[in-house]
């Protein structure tokens, strides 16, 4: 096998590749680290190298731009070696090296041992007919049936409609697809079964269900082979609702709209229906053979998803149309699969804390977990949840857009451009950025605000009240919102105009973080515990991925403690809805949870608005719960 | 109150009558017989009056021709007295006087004491939402309806759509419909309740049903106030799909053409739509309010109704793609209702016994009945049903086309112009014909044809093997096919050429009275029993209500004993499907009855062929079997 020399920069360490093989894993056998988020599947974009000389094989694929792509942007886990080739590899990349680790749990429990999905298949060998026995043959399909224990199962007209010809042209010999409706509230109703699908069994024994997680910025979804249990590499696209809001708020302002319901249903139905295209070369006519899909996504999400008006979800007292919902059918909503596709909506506990929260606490594991946890999901809404085996509570802090990067003057989506790792040396009062994608800096994403916001406290740049401290660096200046720092001069920066972060930039984070704070600290008095009390902390949610723990503590967005007892699970939602895909047992697990949460609107809360108050410090007003 | 003089002919009797008083009530005073198959609901047509001074109120309406309401048809049921009148009965209006009475259970059995329809009104008094309490609505709806000992109800997303306004519009106070799904095979399994409509309880506490009763011939349907129990009257027409083929087997045929399924089923559909449309002006609105469809038809209408290809009926051995079906939305197959219709089909006992006589045993009480009785619905298809309360075994019996009026010359169906009612005075060699609608001849029905050889047969025109005896009539002749006898000439005739009846038309009627006799022979003889056993025999069908039971007998097709053992219970499977659209228990006993019977293949059964073969007789080569 030929090898050639990849030289990695700004290391400069050179290893022999074969042709071949990803740069990541060249990179991984020389210990020189690149970031993997997604496990190597080539969507979290989180392992991008730039190409310096040389050439590697790769194509811009569905992470990278077209442009990114003719500046030499790769992505290490795609791009395979085909001759020498010098990378270098941008600070974003290795970011999450030292701060982040996956959750045990969560891997362990995305193999599920014994999958046991909602829909199953059943192989039946029956009598043919004959003159003395000319029973219809549904009459036959179901006394087959009834012997292994299936009574009373309904059918679709479309499985009745194919049920004569697959039975004779499989010499009766066939596969029948039967979902399981299972009963949730009353133990002691059985499930309820019904037919959905006949199949030659002289075909392959593979058949699919698809996990989703509708966000309220990101749709994902998973194939997966519930026959084995292999899960499928994720895709994932912008929720094509964004056009009409960037937020659940400005969506259920919009559904109000003439058509705005109907729109926005659209708008998501078609991105799910893009995703599930891009299956298509990989799994040819995988369509035929998917009988589940589960759906994890906040309330809101759920509810334009089907199709409801979510209007209540906005006025007090905040009461959504439903928190759990029927069995539907996926084409019935446009979604481009066989009429046989069953779709099940995760349930949700209250117009805040919706679905995609209770795949998460599903997929974290907390709900069995002995310690007592807390779970967070930060954004634009983040959520909260605390408890253990014995109990949940939760919340939904309104944190504002600061996270997402909105209400931050040259605030930022995490995309290619946007200044996320920050170093500032107080010695010689200069900065380090690391741009995503390693290109030039456009402007700041949520967590480089938080990173740069804790550097300059640590810097002595920033008071605890969350002011510019004056003359502490050349580069803070006078600007129209006040003071502000300069982080890249225009001629340095993509759009030709300064990047620059503002006191307004800094209060508005500070207002975010001290959302969240409080919420832990009112959901915990609540139920007479405090901060100390917390043994893990989960995080879950894209923004999550790319927050720097020690730098989310200083800025007092998280709680002290010692960075180990964090854990970051990704997109929970996605593997939760993955995990009830796979398992009937998970999808029961998931109405316990809902049922077991108690939820807290916080601003009816006694303590909240103090306690929010004085979390408008940096860290903390009280610094001693921060171990000052 | 004003009085006049109503006087009906050939009678010659006058009557005081008010005015305002139905024709039908005053010949009745007077104990003159005019027929009243449908009980006066106006849509038999058998009670039909020709007007010959005077005048009456009344109009066309459904049932009369324009053209014969011009003539002075009148319906008596429907006219009433409005000044002085004659009125002549004509003979086939006092047909039925001497043989028929409805069957005392049928009428019972329509006015059901306690129905238990499938889909029942809960009324909710809900607490308002509260920020302690803001529980989503459904989840209040849930628990509401768990009190009541409704649990896992699923809910349809319309219910679910305008669940929000119509609990604030009536202030939390709802009436809620649901859909009890019941489970059939295995009792301890409970029902399956599914939440179909949410309702203001300000309104009327009305909901209704619809019973449909699909014929290869006609289609009928009547409306059910479910709340009260009421039934209103029934309305009927042609099935659409007579275009295609006037019996199954042309259906079955016509279905294997390309869009022949997708055609038979739209005009099945259209004709339900166009008898749905008739309630419109009496019900407005009454689809809002309509929450069930319970459907009874043969096996292949029931195919054909769902779309799904009867092929296997015709080919041994036999085999339909199903004998129960899964609950439909009617919306979903084209019907116009609201989505929230459910349709229940009736179960069928195999390819040649369907869901009619599944639903006319039903309606006839046979099954819980001690008398060994004989239910027969004769037709193309005849079906026969032995049994009581403990067994029943049933046949189809391929009868050709005679019954219907096809395979005779001058044959039509029982419209206006067909010869049905027939008197043959030997002594003077003379006959009387009545003709239905008191119009000119036109042809000969099947009920006419039967009372014809009958009378042929006692005034020694005919002889036991059906051929005209020579010389008996100066009407005999030579025709284009053997000897006919001239029924009338042709210019007495509404087509101007003579309407007769020949050999060969006898020997079709022979043919067809032989199949349903052997029928019964068989079958008794497979349980081990004989002619002289039954006691009761029960005529259902479109054909029985104008047979006449002596002349049935007298030509061999029904089985010889005292004509008040037989009944005549009408449209059996619209009452059948009318009780089940009124009680779930009844629906039950409808699986129960398909579960207890016993379908024979009587050209597999040994025997029937020597049988069929010693029929052939007027009335049969056994004519001790006919008391002679």
């Amino acid at each position: 096998m030929e090898t050639f020399p990849i030289t990695f920069l700004p290391d400069n360490q050179t290893i022999e590749a074969e042709a071949g093989e990803t740069v990541q894993d060249v990179a991984s056998r020389g210990k020189i680290h690149i970031n993997a988020s997604c496990g190597g599947e080539g969507v979290c974009g989180r392992c991008v190298v730039e190409l310096r000389a040389g050439s590697v094989l790769a194509s811009a694929g569905l992470y990278l731009s077209d442009e990114d792509f003719a500046k030499g942007i790769r992505l290490a886990c795609r791009a395979k070696v085909s001759g020498p080739a010098t990378l270098f590899i941008p600070l974003e990349s290795r970011a999450d090296a030292s701060f982040f680790k996956k959750a045990a749990q969560a891997e362990e429990v995305l193999t599920v041992s014994n999958p046991d999905p909602m829909v199953g298949q059943t192989c039946l060998i029956l009598d043919p007919p004959t003159p003395d026995d000319n029973r219809s043959d549904l009459d036959r399909v179901n006394s087959a049936l009834a012997e292994t224990g299936i009574y009373d199962a309904d059918i679709d007209l479309s499985a009745m409609r194919s049920m004569p010809s697959v039975l004779r042209k499989s010499d009766f010999k066939v596969t029948v697809s039967i979902f399981r409706e299972l009963a949730l509230q009353k133990p002691e109703t059985p499930d309820f079964s019904r037919i959905v699908a006949f199949e030659t069994t002289m075909g392959d024994d593979n058949y699919y269900g698809l996990a989703v997680d509708v966000g309220t910025t990101s749709v994902w979804v998973r194939l997966i082979n519930l026959a084995t249990g292999e899960v499928k590499p994720s895709v994932g696209d912008l929720n094509g609702q964004i056009s009409f809001g960037e937020d659940v708020i400005s969506r259920i302002v919009y559904a109000g709209r003439k058509d705005g319901l109907k729109r926005l249903q659209t708008r998501v139905i078609d991105t799910i229906n893009r995703l599930l295209e891009r299956y298509e070369d990989a799994f040819p006519g995988y369509r035929k053979k998917t009988f589940l899909m589960t759906v994890s996504g906040n309330t809101t999400m759920a509810h334009l998803l089907v199709g409801l008006d979510p209007k209540n979800i906005r006025l007090s007292p905040y009461v959504p149309l439903a928190s759990t919902w029927p069995s539907v059918r996926a084409s019935f909503l446009g979604i481009n699969v066989e009429p046989h596709t069953v779709m099940k909506i995760f349930p949700s506990v209250s117009s805040y804390v919706g679905g995609d929260i209770v795949a998460g606490v599903l997929a974290s594991g907390l709900y069995k977990r002995e310690e007592l946890t807390l779970f967070i999901d930060v954004g634009t809404n983040g959520e909260i949840v605390i408890g253990n085996q014995d109990w949940m509570t939760c919340a939904a802090c309104s944190a504002g857009p600061a996270f997402e990067g909105g209400g931050v003057r040259c605030g930022m989506r995490a995309a290619p451009g946007a200044i996320e790792s920050f170093l500032y040396e107080p010695a010689n009062k200069r900065h380090h950025l690391g741009v995503i994608g390693g290109v030039s800096p456009s402007g700041v994403c949520g967590s480089g605000l938080i990173n740069i916001v804790a550097e300059f406290f640590r810097g002595g740049v920033l008071s605890k009240q969350g002011k510019f401290v004056e003359g502490s660096s050349p580069l803070i200046r006078e600007g129209e919102d006040g003071l502000e720092y300069v982080l890249a001069p225009a001629d340095l920066s993509a759009g030709g105009h300064d990047v620059v972060i503002t006191e307004i930039d800094i209060e508005n984070l500070i207002r975010a973080k001290g959302a969240m704070y409080s919420g832990y600290q009112t959901l915990l008095e609540s139920v007479g515990l405090e901060m100390g009390d917390i043994e893990k902390v989960i995080i879950a949610g894209g923004f999550g991925r790319s927050l720097n723990i020690e730098n989310a503590i200083a800025i007092g967005l998280l709680p002290y403690m010692p960075v180990d007892r964090f854990a970051y699970i990704g997109n929970s939602s996605l593997t939760g809805s993955t995990l009830a895909a796979l398992s009937g047992t998970m999808w029961r697990q998931a109405f316990e949870i809902k049922e077991k949460m108690t939820n807290f609107e916080l601003s009816d809360t006694p303590g909240y608005m103090d306690r929010y108050i004085a979390s408008q410090f940096i860290p903390h007003t009280d610094a001693s719960l921060f171990g000052q």
